[in-house]
C-alpha cells in the first residue's frame, strides 16, 4: 500500500474480520437478522473479588458518532475488492441497535453480562472491537484504583501516572476511571479539564536542579504559589530537604499555605518517621507527608504495617497500567440469533475448556439483597422475561456445583442492565462524573467486607436462574449433535 | 468544579506541576533561561538486551500542534488564581526549542539519551509528560514485538490485540509499533488505514454461532470471499472443524483461495500436528495452520520446541499490553541549565540509590562499529562537542567498573541523536512507515546475536567518554556540598 488516509473516523476501529463477516451476512441476505451479544469477563483481576464497571460514557459517545466516512470507504475500496454496492451499504449504515448496560461505577463480578447489545447482526458485530477496547481498559483501571484506595484506607490517593500510561487515551480515560473508583485527584491537567477531576501538582526535582539550590528553589516556589508542597529528596532528604522546607515555611509564614513535603525516593518507611519528627519539632504538626515512587497496593499495605508516617499517596505506573495484570480479558459473545424461521434461538460456543462454554440466551442480571441486613445475597442471572423481583421466594444455586443452593425470602432484586440506547437512540441521561463516583462508592458500600478484602476474598455468588441453567444444558446438548445435523442451520 | 471543557487541545496533556513550575520561572524572570533535558530508561525490558526506539513521529506531530487554546486558558483561570498576564503569556507561547532524537526503529539501550530537548526552561518543561507518555509506550510495545518476532523466527506474526489494548490510542499506535519491529500485519483496520499497515482478518466464532452450522457458515464465507482461513474450533476441531473446512475447500475448488485454518483454543501443540496430518492427507499441503490464544514469546518458543505444526501466529493481549512488563519507565531529566552568569552549567540529581544518579551535560551518542567485522563495539556517550568519529583510536571503559576497558582502532562512530526540530521548526523529513520498518530491521541486523538473544543476553557496552565521566564526578562532588553553599545558586 502506498498511501495512507486521514484519521477522521473511528468506524474502522474494528478488527478487519468484522467487516468480512458483515460482507458475508450482507451478500447472503442475513444482514438484518437480529442477534444478541453480551460482554463479560471470566475472572476478577488482581486476586480481587469484584470489579468496578467503567467505560459506558465513552462507549455511548463512540456509538453516537459512528459512521463510515469517505476516507474509510476509499480505504476499504483499496485493500480488498469489496463490491461497490457493499461500500455504499456501509456508507449509509447507522447503528440502529439497542444497548443495555450496567451503570458506570456499579460493582461487577466475573461471568455476568455487563453490556448487552441487541440489533441486526451487522450492528452487533461492527462495534465489538471498540466496545471491548474501551470497557476492558477502563474497568480494569477503575478496579486497580479501588484496590489501591482500599489499601490506603482513609488517606488521599493522587493519580500520577500520565507519563507511564499506555499512550494518551489511557492517560486520560485511565485518570477518569481511577477517580470513579475513589482516587482523589489527578496530575493530568487535560483529564482534569475535560472531566472535571480535581487537579494536583506542585513542583518536580527539575525546579531544584535548575536552581541547583534547594533554598532558592523552594523560596521561589513559595513566593509564586499559595499552597506549597516541597519535594525534599533532590540532595539529601533529612539533612537538607526537610530543614530547608522548614526554613522557607518559617520565613514565609502566613503568606503561604505550607501543606507539607513530598518524598520520592529512599526508604519511605524510615524517612517518613524521621521527617514527621522533624516537622513536629519545628511546630508544623499539620504539615502532611506526601510520598510517591512506584507505589502499589501491596507497598502501601506494607508501609502502613511498618508504621510509616505517610499522609498522602501519589500513585503512578502501577495504577495507570494495572501493572500486575494489564488486561481484563472481557469478551463479547453472541448468545441469541434470529433464524430463517423468524424466531430467536439460543447459541453458544462449545470448547474443550468447560469453563469457557458460554451461557446462551438474552439475560438480565439482578442484584439480590436481603431486606434484613440490606447486604447482597448474590447476583442472579435470569432470562430476560423472568421477574425474580416479583416472586415471594428465590431459589439460588451455584452454576457449577448445583447442590450448593439456598432459598431466600424477604429480598429485593434490582436489575443491573439498563436501557442506554434503544433502536439507535440514546435514551439514557449520562450522569456527571461526580454522580458516577458517588454511585461507585454506594455500590461498594453495599457489599460485604468479606467479598471486598484484597487477599483471598470470599467468592460472591453469581447464580443462574433455573430456566437459564436448563436453557444452557439444552443448548449444549443440541450443539453436541450440531455438526452432523445440518438441517438445523439457522441462516 | 462544576463545568467541564471541550477536549480540543493537547496543551494540557501535562502534569499540573509543569504549569506551576513554569509560573515560578516566569514570575522570577527565568522563563527564557536555556536548559537541556534528556529522555532515557534505566533497564531494558522483558529480560532483553535492547529496545527498538519508537514514538518520534507522534512526538513531532504533538509538538507541531502544541498551543494553548481558549478552553485551556479558561480552565486554568478557573482552577487556580493564575495571574491574567501569565495566562496571556501561555496563550502566546509557542514551542521554540530544539529536539534531537534517535531515528525511529533504531536499536537502543539502557541509560543512553534517546531524545534531547534544548530550549527555554519553559519549552523543555511543558512537553515532558506527553513525550514520556508517547515514547514509553511505543518503544515498549515495539520491543515486545521484536521479542515475539524473534521467537517466531521466519513465521509470520499477526497483531490481534485491539480489543485488549489499553484504550484506543494504545491499539492504534501499538499496532504501528509492532509493525516497525517486524510484525507482518494488524487486525486493527483503523491502524491499517492511517498508517498503511497490511490488514488481516477473516471470520470469528460468531459467524459459525450465528449459522449454528459449521458447513453453512464456511460455505457462506467462501462464497463471499476470495482468500479463506476457516476458524475450526467452534464445535470440535478434529472431528468437525477441519473435516468441514476440507469439504468446503474441495467443493469450492479454484473459486476460492484456501489459505488454511485457524485454531483458537485447546492443546495447540497436539491439535496442530493432527490438523497438519488431516490437511496433508486431504491434499492441502500448502494450507497453513494459523493459531491464536494468549500467545507470548515463551509460548511460541515452547510450541516450536514441541514440534507443533504452526505456520502463522496471531498475537493479541500479551504483545499489545506488553503484558509481562507493561511500562518501560523512561524518565526526562534536566542535564544542563543557563545560570545568571549566562553560561550553561551541568546539573544532576543526587539520590541514595547510586544507579539513579543522572549523568549531567548535553550529550551525543555514538554507535561505534569495527571496520573489520562491521559489528558494533558498543555505544559511546560523549559531551556534545567531542568528535570521537574523527579520532584515530578510542578508549572505551565501563561507566561503573572503569577498570574494564579497551582501546579500539579502525572503527566508525555514527552519531545517533539527529536534529529533528531546531528553534521550533521541524527540519527533519519524517520517513514513511516502510522506511522506518526497514531501518529497524537493518539496525537489528547490525547487532551481535549475543546481545539479541532472548534469555540472558550479553550486556551491550554503553560507555561514557573520559570527559563526560569526569564531568559527572565533578558535578557529583559539587552537588554534595551544594546545600550548604548557597552562593552557587544559578537563578
Amino acid at each position: 500500500m502506498n498511501r495512507t488516509y486521514t484519521d477522521d473516523s473511528v468506524a474502522l476501529h474494528t478488527d478487519l474480520y468484522e467487516i468480512n463477516m458483515i460482507l458475508t451476512h450482507w451478500k447472503k441476505g442475513n444482514d438484518q437478522k437480529r442477534a444478541v451479544f453480551e460482554v463479560y469477563y471470566r475472572n476478577n483481576p488482581f486476586g480481587m473479588g469484584y470489579t468496578i464497571f467503567t467505560g459506558l460514557e465513552r462507549v455511548v459517545r463512540y456509538i453516537e458518532e459512528l459512521r463510515f466516512k469517505e476516507s474509510d470507504i476509499a480505504y476499504l475500496r483499496e485493500i480488498e475488492q469489496y463490491p461497490e454496492e457493499f461500500l455504499t451499504y456501509l456508507k449509509n449504515w447507522r447503528f440502529k441497535g439497542t444497548l443495555r448496560s450496567f451503570k458506570e461505577g456499579e460493582v461487577a463480578f466475573a461471568n455476568e453480562p455487563l453490556i448487552q447489545v441487541e440489533g441486526s447482526i451487522v450492528d452487533c458485530q461492527l462495534i465489538e472491537t471498540a466496545l471491548l477496547n474501551i470497557v476492558n481498559f477502563q474497568t480494569l483501571v477503575a478496579t486497580k484504583a479501588a484496590q489501591i484506595k482500599s489499601a490506603a484506607g482513609n488517606d488521599p490517593v493522587l493519580e500520577f501516572g500520565a507519563r507511564r500510561a499506555q499512550e494518551m487515551d489511557a492517560a486520560i480515560w485511565g485518570a477518569r476511571a481511577t477517580y470513579i473508583a475513589g482516587v482523589d485527584s489527578t496530575s493530568n491537567t487535560r483529564a482534569a479539564k475535560i472531566f472535571g477531576i480535581p487537579a494536583s501538582g506542585t513542583h518536580a526535582h527539575a525546579l531544584v536542579q535548575a536552581y541547583r539550590d534547594e533554598y532558592q528553589a523552594f523560596k521561589a516556589y513559595a513566593e509564586t504559589h499559595k499552597d506549597c508542597v516541597f519535594l525534599v529528596d533532590t540532595f539529601n532528604t533529612l539533612e537538607s530537604g526537610v530543614p530547608t522546607a522548614i526554613k522557607v515555611a518559617r520565613e514565609m509564614g502566613d503568606s503561604i499555605n505550607f501543606l507539607g513535603v513530598r518524598l520520592d525516593s529512599g526508604d519511605l518507611s524510615y524517612l517518613s518517621k524521621r521527617v514527621r519528627q522533624q516537622l513536629d519539632e519545628a511546630g508544623f504538626k499539620e504539615a502532611k507527608i506526601f510520598v510517591s515512587n512506584d507505589l502499589d497496593a501491596e507497598t502501601i499495605l506494607n508501609l502502613k504495617m511498618q508504621g510509616a508516617k505517610i499522609d498522602v499517596w501519589g500513585v503512578g505506573t502501577k495504577m495507570i497500567t494495572a501493572y500486575d495484570q494489564p488486561a481484563l480479558g472481557a469478551v463479547y459473545k453472541i448468545v441469541s440469533v434470529e433464524g430463517n424461521d423468524g424466531n430467536m434461538h439460543h447459541t453458544l460456543k462449545l470448547t474443550g475448556n468447560v469453563a469457557k462454554i458460554t451461557t446462551p440466551g438474552k439475560k438480565q442480571v439482578w442484584r439480590v439483597r436481603s431486606y434484613n441486613d440490606k447486604k447482597p445475597e448474590g447476583d442472579y442471572i435470569s432470562l430476560v422475561d423472568e421477574r425474580p423481583n416479583e416472586q415471594e421466594e428465590l431459589f439460588m444455586f451455584h452454576p457449577q456445583y448445583t447442590y450448593i443452593n439456598k432459598t431466600i425470602t424477604d429480598y429485593n432484586a434490582r436489575p443491573l442492565l439498563h436501557d442506554i440506547i434503544v433502536d439507535g437512540k440514546v435514551v439514557y441521561t449520562l450522569p456527571t462524573l461526580e454522580e458516577i463516583r458517588d454511585y461507585a462508592m454506594q455500590s461498594l458500600s453495599e457489599q460485604w467486607e468479606e467479598h471486598k478484602r484484597l487477599l483471598n476474598p470470599e467468592p460472591y455468588p453469581v447464580d443462574l436462574s433455573q430456566k437459564l441453567y436448563e436453557a444452557k444444558v439444552e443448548t449444549i446438548n443440541l450443539f453436541k449433535k450440531m455438526p452432523t445435523d445440518q438441517s438445523k442451520s439457522l441462516f
